[in-house]
Order: C-alpha cells, then structure tokens, then sequence
C-alpha cells in the first residue's frame, strides 16, 4: 500500500464543508469520487481539517491508502483534470506508512478576511466578510492576542462536536499565534500577502490564527467575539474573563464561513523524526 | 430629467454579457430591474462596452436620464442593496444632459489575464486563461507592440456585428497603448495591480489594451493571434501584414471570455469641455 499526501485548494462556496454527506457536493465526495475514477479502487481519504460549509482552503492536507501504482504527480495531474477547477491539487507526494494527516499535524493556520472598503469588488465577494461600520483596530489587536496560549476554549465551541470530538474530549487547545493584520499597513507576518493565496485587497483586515487544533466554529466564534470588541459592544480585557467561564453561550456570534480560509497545516520534519526514529530504537 | 453615470464592477461568469437579452441574466437586464424597482420607472441604459457573455469589468461606465430625485450617492447605494454582489456601483454622479458614456468615451482599456503557474488557484480559475505550455514572452510582447497605431481591424473582427456597428461602418481602430506585462517583473504600466481590480497573481501575464473602441472579439482575436506567436506558429512581424490583409478569416482564435475584463472608460475632462464650449461660443 502507498501513502498519498495531497495539498489541495477549494472554493469552499459551492460545497457542504469537506465531509462527505449523501447527496450533498462535499469536497471529501469530490475527491472520494474522482480518485475511484482513477483507481478502480474506494478509498478513504483524511483531512488534516473538516472545513465546514462555505469555508476555504489554501492549503489543507489530505491522505489516503492506495495499491495503485500510479506516482504522486500523475495523481496531482489526474485529479485536477477530473475534478472542478474550485479544487486544485496543489502537491502529491509519497509518504511513509505512518503519515495521517489530522493526528499527525502539529499546527494549522487559518486565515478570517474582513473587507472594510466601502463596497466589496465582485471579485472578492465569495472570500470575505463585509464590515462596513467603523471598527477599532487597536481593540481588536488587542483581543486577538489575548487568545495566545493554553486555554480551555469551551467558550468559543459550537453548541455540539468538535472538529477533533474523537480524538479527545478536553477544550484545551493550544494557540500559537493569534493576530489581527491590516493588509494596507503589513505585509502580513505568519502569512505574507505572496503565500496567502487568496490574494487579498489592501482594503482588507485578516485575523490569522495558528494553534494546535481548534474545536468546530472555534475561529469564527473568536472572530464574531473580536469585532464585538471592534464595535465597543465588549472590551479587549474581557477576554481572559470569557475563557475563564467555560460557557458556550458567552462569546460573540458565530461570524459567517465565507470569510475563512484553512491557510496551511505543519507536520513534523521527516528527516528529523527520521533522526528521532533511529536514535530511540 | 437628471443624467445618471454609474462607475460599475461585475464578474461576468454567471451573466450573458452586458446586452439585455429576454429570458436570459444580463448585467444590463439586472441594472434596469433594479433601477425600475428604485425609481418605478423604466430607464433606458447605455454602457461605454457591450462586454460579451463571460466578460468582466471593473470600471465599466453606464449611464440613463431619469426623473428620480434620488441622489447619485442615493442610487449607488439603492443599486447595490439591490444587485447581487456579483455586480456593483464603485460610483455614481449626476453628469450634464450631454453625456453618453459610449459615444462620448475617448478612450477603454481592456485587460486580458494568462494564467502561467501549473495550477491555477480556484480562487482565481473565474478571471484567467490557463495557458501550461512554454510561450515566448519576448516575441508575444514584440506582436503586441504591432497593434499599435491606426489599423483596419478587419482581420481581428467577428465574422458579425461589431461593438459599434451602429456608429460607423468604418473597421478602422485607433490603439493607444498595446502591451503584454508579466506581473512577476513589473507593478503595470498602463494598469498598475493596486488599481486593476482584479488583483493579479505574480505567476500571470497580462495583455493590456488602450484604444478609441474596438470591434467585436476584436481582443479576444488579437489575444488569440498573440498566443499563436508565443507558441512559434507564427512571428510577431507577421502581424502588419494581417492587418493589411483585411481577412476575417486570417487571424488567430478568438481567446475565451473569462480571461478579459474592461478595465476602464476615459472621457473628457468636463472641466475642461465646458470651457471649450465658452470659448467656440
């Protein structure tokens, strides 16, 4: 059996998320059915993260068993030639036996655009969310960072599941980075503008966040919190005060999909645990 | 009887062009819905180009006489509550009696966008042609330089119609400025990307157009034409000699809709028309 690991982007605006539901255009059901194409074979495919509805990806990472022979780059060539140009193959490659895309990665960086132009170009519109009143930058600079570090983000949870429910059932995440960017101002820190792959307008603010893993509608719940900050409905300093209360009812509401975007995943370098391998044997 | 020009941005994907047609979604046919909505009158819309289906815009200049006291601000933001947000006012502003944004226009500049990475991102797939194969950018930017100057279009036209039939019969064409830019190496000339709208990627080409009018397909052929250059099917010199041929059937093909989009309309600066009316008084 190989080891598949992809890279792929989606328009997320025409999907149900990226699992698989019956009837339903997912981008898992996409992929599920093109690769059938190709293979003869079913399989099953992981996703480092299960967008959901309407959500973007630039770089999320899927993997999947297979007996075929085929090489990594005639997959890449053979699924963006099957499937709609709103999911491109971006990489392939082989990876060892014990590679899986979810349990394995070690940070995912998501991407929340704002547009703060007075009139969003239509170009633009399927990507971010329009926020035409006037917002505090440095309020909302603020909260971002207060979300840096562990904590127990029961607050900032969908009322049920988690992205990772069955992995564990702690709230605990870990959050590496959490800031607000004002494309006109920066050129972007953990994400530049050149590797964003969204491309965006210097009318644009991005909440970028990159963390451990993260609990299902987590972002956007922090996003809908942030600008509630933004709009002087909250302050910055409640913010430790929300995440100490472990109640899913307090944070701001849930901002809409269109604006995210899973921006990349990290996994362990294989050379080093390669390394790693050799030495504890 | 006030006379209304509108600045207007649209992604041409889900429309049949700008020209009303029955039955079918037109950006002309959603603006005079709408305009009707606003004003409870019909209002008759002229736009500087009739893009064909599939093409966009970003600075597209409409204008219609109406009755309505509504103000021009008023109506920017009417229409674009009203339009889907795939089709939006930039601006709106009350013009003299005079003004006709196609007879008046002096001046369009179209930009057509060549994808030149191997995949493109499915955030850009609606505005680009995928162009894999090696080109010769040297000798298709030498080609485009040909276009330049007054020509008889007749070999880079429709086989029909022609975007201003109704004006003149004439296939004579003025082009101001014809050049092919790769975005990697240059921030534009003509269309810089912060203005362009449409936000190009660095692995894009782009063909830029500035001229009196154009005929219909006329650059879509050109573009076409250009290609056949960057493939070595052709030279660049050959292309006087294909204008001089006046053959329809002598040029390249006609380079699909998505990759082009009417950038922008000039007209005379008012200030200075109503002088020149004060002073041939």
């Amino acid at each position: 059996m190989h080891n598949i690991k992809l890279t792929v982007a989606y328009d997320g605006t025409d999907f149900r998320g990226w699992q698989r539901q019956p009837g339903q255009p997912t981008v898992q059901g996409m992929l599920a059915d093109v690769l059938r194409q190709l293979t003869q074979q079913r399989v099953i495919l992981y996703a480092a993260g299960r967008t959901d509805a309407g959500v973007h990806a630039w770089g999320q990472v899927v993997n999947f068993k297979t007996p075929s022979e085929l090489a990594p780059e005639e997959f890449k060539r053979g699924l963006n030639a099957l499937l709609p140009p709103t999911i491109r193959i971006l990489a392939a490659e082989e990876v060892g036996p014990d590679f899986h895309s979810r349990w394995m990665a070690l940070a995912k960086t998501y991407v929340y655009s704002i547009y703060r132009g007075a009139v969003v170009p239509p170009f633009r519109c399927r990507y971010v969310l329009h926020v035409r009143q006037e917002l505090d930058f440095a309020a909302m600079a603020e909260a971002a960072r207060y979300f840096e570090g562990q904590h127990d983000f029961t607050s900032f949870a969908a009322s049920t599941g988690s992205e990772d429910e069955d992995r564990d059932q702690t709230m605990v995440r870990s959050i590496f980075c959490s800031e607000l960017i004002d494309w006109s101002r920066s050129s972007g820190g953990l994400v530049s503008t050149a590797s964003c792959g969204l491309q965006p307008y210097p009318e644009e603010w991005a909440y970028v966040v990159r963390g451990s893993s993260f609990l299902r509608y987590m972002v956007r719940k922090i996003v809908g919190t942030i600008l509630q900050v933004g709009r002087g409905k909250r302050t910055a300093s409640e913010i430790p005060r929300l995440l100490e209360k472990r109640d899913r009812s307090c944070s701001g509401p849930t901002a809409p999909p269109e604006g995210l975007c899973l921006h990349s995943v990290e996994y362990p370098d294989p050379a080093a645990s390669l390394i790693e391998k050799r030495l504890t044997r």
